[in-house]
């Protein structure tokens, strides 16, 4: 692996906590890939082999039905990693995935990783921050499922996006496919499309591929934006507790 | 605390790495409370102050909307520990808790708990991969919810009853109020009733509160039992990579 490499993954979140030294014999294994979009990385059931971590590109998490019908579960953006709760136990994958776009990621061998965690408590609290992010990203998601309504959820994350995007003017684009985005709303694509229609009547307006948000506060009036479905994670009790010891 | 709970305590999964001369320490700051049925343990947004363990009893996570709509997110039995990651990263719980029942928990104070995870390798992983197994329980309710109808969701309810009574005849029981078993599977009470009704179609009779399951191969049928989502975790990959370390 190269240095400009080694010094991008050293700016990883989740090995902030390591320092420079013990780097190289952890990412000795590493493999640093290209793939194309549409990319099957890996399949539900399947034994995992490595953790990957998105460096560049899109990737998404999807579940598949005894009866092969397909959905997304999650959307994932650099730098996130996946799956490390199958990779730390060492069990089939819940979940697949695949690149929506031409991605880079960072594959670290699953055997070796769990063995550094084993012998390293900074990396092990590393992981354990990371795997509580995790954790509750899923429960924000039951909790958006439960409590709203299609058309809500679909409101509420156009307010994220306009949020994200540093919620200046100009509309949002939407970052996947609407199929994809179906999906992670647990709504058809036929039910999607009649959610934008209805939302025309709170400021929502579909330009192409870009879609408008004219008026915030009635957006907001509808779906009532919650903190604890729509919010991030910003808790740093571990880091705190490991710098104290 | 007196021998006999210390004794109960180090039986815990969670604690089953810790060396006994460990666990006074650890346990000097604990609580073993009783808690009467319906007792709320805490909200969702209170910053937590213990890691609850139930021992006996059983448990409701539960969310609560902006307009103060209420949902069970899940069900826990002893002995589950709720709710790692808010205490972990000491957060803002995503999720309020109260007893179903008359309850026994052990109360762990977090600031306690991080310091000694952040000092104890063996802790950080036993937590690690309880941390990967609550995970992996988010994310098959989330597959059971989106790749099943509310019907299809019942029935595979039932038939994991069914397979955790021992998968002898005879029926189950119901162990949680309707509401509850309506809300953790994001059905209404009424939609749950309707789906027990069609289910009749498939063998499912209700007695009073048990519910005879009288054609299990239909059911299956109805409603394809899949690991991936009904299954129980069994990994061991960080034990495995610990015991070699």
């Amino acid at each position: 692996m190269r240095a400009r490499e080694i010094d991008l993954i050293r700016h990883l979140p989740l090995f902030a906590a390591l320092s420079p030294d013990q780097m190289p014999e952890l990412l000795s294994a590493a493999l640093l890939q290209r793939f194309a979009r549409g990319t099957r990385l890996f399949h539900q059931g399947d034994q995992p082999d490595f953790l990957h971590i998105l460096v560049e590109g899109a990737v998404e998490l999807s579940a598949l039905s005894a009866e092969g019908r397909e959905t997304t579960i999650e959307i994932l953006a650099p730098v996130d990693s996946f799956i490390l709760a199958a990779v730390l136990l060492d069990t089939p994958y819940l979940m697949g995935a695949q690149t929506l776009e031409g991605s880079r990621l960072l594959m670290l061998p699953a055997k070796r990783l769990r063995a550094e965690i084993a012998q390293r408590p900074d990396l092990a609290l590393r992981m354990l921050a990371s795997m509580a992010e995790e954790f509750r990203k899923m429960v924000r998601q039951l909790k958006d499922m439960k409590l709203r309504t299609g058309t809500e959820r679909l409101a509420a994350y156009l307010l994220r996006l306009h949020r994200l995007g540093g919620g200046s003017g100009g509309g949002v684009t939407l970052p996947v496919p609407k199929r994809v985005l179906a999906g992670r709303l647990a709504m058809s694509p036929e039910n999607l499309s009649r959610a934008l229609a209805t939302l025309r009547d709170h400021g929502v307006v579909v330009r192409g591929t870009v879609i408008e948000l004219t008026d915030i506060p009635r957006l907001e009036a509808f779906c009532l934006p919650d903190a604890l479905i729509d919010g991030e994670d910003g808790g740093a009790g571990l880091a705190d507790a490991a710098a104290t010891c």
